[in-house]
């Protein structure tokens, strides 16, 4: 069928947006298809999201249904950010920022040069799971509480039967086993090497979940019962940890502090403790920090990470203290779900960000997540210094949005 | 300079990333000067990230600092979703989706396909506003009680000082006045128009602070106290509500759960009230939904929104009861900051995907929001009845990241 | 009937429990009565029970049903504590403390002895008003805006209808209106006077509610919706405030902080941002506080508040300072439900403990307020000192529980 | 010295209120000595407060300083309420209840008059543990790192050093060890028998503490770092829970909910999701029930438990759900620390209310814990229930406060 004959019967009716690759020679012909179509119904012009680079094909495979085009979003640089941690040994990173918000890439260069300055971050990873938590119905609590004594008592056994279904994940612990009435949500942890791993968690946890014995009459009400917890913030999460758990510092020297932030230790611990710890009490606020959402929505745009985990990126605390004028300073993130395979990593795109910062592929992802948090203590030192030194709103002037 | 003697001083350290405009003799070459640097440092190639079409100029003055190209992110169309609002009259819409999470848009197209038979989601605007609460020192709990007296008494005379400022935005109130101990932490509130408006309410925020007497000694710590609360997600902003909050439901009737959801009203019942509501309870999650992040994040990639607003538009509640067969189905979302112009949204493919909308300007944000609020609408029904139909595994084999 | 006459009939199982006043001839013998019949079904001595001094046939009005005595918790005595406030003018405190916890009456003291030592605490009422929000069902959140917009719009009369129901309570506002889908949960907000005034808002909102337009088909489900938000911990209360919101500060010079309590202001300066500050934020601790409840608990006893607002007393916030030496510090209470009548201030020893404070009966509820955040303050001081001299432990081996 | 001797020089300053223990010749007459004084100076008659027979001598050893006397406080009979439980075999108990909040007794009684003719509470102990979380400070989070490692590494060992210092405490594990920067919280989780614990956590922790290696330059810097959580609502107790982990269950037939309740399972499964579900998610609130924390505070009281741990006991969910026009019904309560020995046990009357529940003395707080989370579920059921069937005000009308 012709590209025009498919338009066609889009807009009759006949057939519908998903069924377009049936009729159509390639990806990319259905991509224009609905392109079209939409410009035609729509009266709009979508010339720039015509103009794509990324495979189609591929893209259709793993990433996206119903594809018009792609989008495109500016990338920065930021750099270089020197990095101590127990995956990079005193490397010099250049960080790649995807972000439409004007000032952003400016103020991590800028914690980046203090950063340099000092001597680098020293970052770690501290913890490494994915979780899935589905819900089971029972008939009464009775039965609730056989049920989570059955998981407890059949670790070893059930370890067995999720792996079988992975070659990456590996079953933790199945901890904790929250009990609300007649229902039970076990909280399964995995090791997930690479990946992301959530789909591989699901597909493991519903294979546990076949095992239940049929006496009990557990019903699943859901493969996921909001304990994971994905994409919601959420106490568990800050508490327990899920994906990467990493934490940064750094000591930067009082005359570093003065040339490069303009503005004291002494003041910077003050906007911490009233701005990030107070404020966020008084607010109810589950982030105790200033804008790590920004940091990590750059990175996690520029990498092909799912933009939703920034809903969990943003969790975390930032310490500020003054050392007799030098500055110590922490950022710590508890919920960082990452990967580098799979999903958004393949985008033509994300894979060269990936590549800037030597973290494409396997093997890769626990230096990834020490970057990250590298790059989010940059940031937070930036936006805290600037605060501090009182040009928030100057700087807002003079760049982004607000003109 | 030549661009091969730029990328030579960029090497050798003479000048900076960010000095690279000064040298080039466009926004362009700079781009391609700091792109082909970091190629060479880093020994990649970044070819796909060379090939944009944004105006690079235009982005360096608002969107991008460094910057070595665009990103990519594939764009699907879910659609046509009716929508009955304050802001639309029955209006059949095509939704934008810039996501590489496999099965997403697939998923919200079969929301919008439950929805268009059952005849469309009712949607409303229930509130409007962007807030800023910088942090006040005083001496002693006493100033902070006359510091509070004080924006109390002197509303009126406050107001016109911050609209003075700026030509769109009006003081609503100052409310909450929060005190802890020697500080204060006043959020002011503010109607933006179509822009999202934060730095519009910083700066008339900083105008008001400069007119504070001196007799108070008041010492701002921060333009930014944590209680505004911008990116982090937070309870006086799921109480208070920021940006846009908005309500959206629907009657879906008996046999349109049947034959697109595949399951029943109860069973979706059910699945909100055991993972929705005591799921997230017992987990200490502050979204009681299943994935507006998703959503969320889809459409604010595709139409140039701040992506660390994800983060705020995860919050919101989801109802569903089954009304005698029928399923009456609502989401809830107090917290949306958004914006047709400004920002992000001037970048070419934001502004196609917004035109998509017709939301692209002036004018139109009411709009938009009551569009994001259903298209949230259709992919929470959508993962809500695969979750009671028992499907999400299956699905997630065959489509997207767990391959 | 005689009294063995009426225990054979509890028994037997003739009478009920509740009965017994019907056949007994004084509150006091029917008192006694159910007391005999407990010690022989469960084959018990209720001696200490049996010795009471309150007038039972008053407390059977109000207070108590099914009496069988009362029971008894030692009261200690802390102070002079002076207080500045704008109700009390350097006026000089004895505390009575009831309480069966070691060590706390000794520590409330030791803060006395300190605040007595720099000049006394200042304390402020900041706010005060009572809240009671229900739960009305609508079948569409089209009309929960509707009805949203008739609170709105109708607040005069609302607040004239609500007024006759009461000689002391006055509604304030109906703020916030939260819509959940098709519920709206509209938190009525009133000034109560000197009783803590839960029942007198029920009672005015319920009158409220009748006037709702037959044609909204609205339907109260229930007349507490949860976001009162009445003895559970909550961010609204923590925000908005509920019952007394009261803040307290103090400045203990240098020599003080040294002598009195065996520390530095440095020391304490850190044990509270590092335990009340960040150690709660990575809890996910409501109360950012070391103890305020065992302050609240042991006041509320002692002048018969309602125990189950303990849960409400334990928010709040403290904050230390090291200013050159000398220790600023503050405690913060958004959410104080308390009377000086009504309720169990009517108990015999409890209006004699207010009596000791000079608070009991009509118009003296605020001094009340400031006097309790100038002991919560005393006893924060005390912890906060002995942790940061590591003293705890030690205390506590020599007294209290743990031996 | 005489009694009026004492007094004199009280009132002159010449000795402090805890020294008159010291010239007193019995706690008796320092008890009054100090009331007196009181009377004295604050004009005041204190003779209810007088008339206590509590064993003052020993209260004074582990109870109160400063004594003046004893409070009193009502206290009724609820019941007989039955229970299934793995520490109960379908006993009938009478619950004891003291508190001044009218119509409590009664709702509670009503709730076992239901309770009784369905059959009976199922009644579980899910977990036991007590715990405590020191801060200690590092110079880096390099050194939390290695500090959280050695912690892990080191676990037998320190179970013997934590254990060396208790006869009943056992360490069960050290779990989570929050690394927060430079500082670590480990939460030390004990079982401790039939007391409450605290205090004997507390010293074995402090062992444990002085064995950390010195070339970690560890310093302690709270033996309390507010991750216990101790009398704080917080997340992480909800969610790990503390003290006794209790759950409890019933169906209710039909007709029963129909003559006790004067309702359906429909309504009351419907005011349950809307209030302690949805209602308790829009305004931030921790608790998901109805009023826990009334039904804790009395039996606190009446059984000698520190009331400021009612904060705790407020957390938890309730569950209803129509089945065909049955009841299920449950209550769900993480955190509750109580004892049977130890504390305010000791108190007589307390001791009376515990022989009255058959659980004074040792081997008896998991059967306590039973008891407890059933009273809960009766007063839940009952408020519950007048809630759905519209009495709330009209009762408080009759009874209680607000008359």
């Amino acid at each position: 069928m012709s590209t025009n004959e498919i338009i066609e019967k889009l807009i009759n009716g006949e057939i519908k947006l998903y069924e377009v690759e049936k009729y159509a020679s390639s990806a990319n012909e259905a991509t224009d298809v609905r392109r079209m179509f939409i410009e035609k119904v729509r009266n709009v012009s979508l010339e720039n999201i015509a103009k794509y680079t990324l495979d189609m094909e591929e893209a259709g495979k793993r990433n996206i249904e119903n594809s018009i085009g792609a989008i495109q979003i500016p990338i920065g640089i930021a750099g270089p950010l020197n990095i101590n941690g127990d995956y990079l040994n005193e490397e010099e990173i250049y960080v790649p920022l995807a972000t439409s918000e004007g000032a952003l890439v400016a103020s991590v260069n800028r914690g980046c040069s203090a950063i340099y300055a000092a001597g680098g971050v020293n970052a770690h990873l501290i913890d490494d799971k994915m979780t899935r938590a589905p819900v089971i119905k029972l008939n009464s609590s009775t039965d609730s509480v056989k049920l989570k004594s059955w998981f407890e008592n059949n670790f070893s056994k059930l370890k067995e039967i999720a792996e079988s279904t992975t070659s990456h994940g590996k079953l933790i612990k199945i901890d904790p086993i929250l009990i609300v009435g007649n229902y039970v949500y076990p909280r399964f942890t995995f090791s997930t090497g690479d990946s992301m791993g959530m789909n591989m968690v699901t597909i493991a946890t519903e294979k546990i979940l076949e095992n239940i014995p049929q006496e009990l009459n557990a019903h699943v009400i859901a493969l996921s019962g909001n304990v994971c917890v994905d994409k919601k913030p959420s106490a568990i999460n800050f508490i327990e940890g899920r994906g990467k758990s990493v934490v940064a510092d750094i000591i930067i020297p009082e005359n570093i502090v003065k040339s490069k932030l303009k503005t004291t230790s002494e003041a910077i611990e003050e906007v911490n403790i009233v701005k990030n710890l107070l404020g966020s009490a008084v607010s109810g606020s589950m982030g105790f920090n200033a804008h790590y959402a920004n940091m990590i929505g750059a990175i996690f745009l520029a990498t092909g990470q799912d933009d939703a985990h920034i809903v969990e990126g943003s969790l975390g605390i930032t310490t500020a203290e003054n050392r007799n004028g030098d500055l110590y300073f922490s950022v710590n993130m508890p919920d960082l779900p990452i990967a580098t395979v799979g999903g958004g990593t393949s985008i033509e795109t994300a894979k060269e960000s990936l590549n800037i910062l030597g973290v494409a592929g396997s093997g890769k992802v626990n230096k990834f997540a020490e970057i990250i948090i590298s790059v989010v203590l940059a940031g937070e030192l930036s936006l805290l210094g600037a605060l501090a030194a009182g040009h928030l709103a100057r700087a807002h002037k003079e760049l982004g949005r607000g003109k």
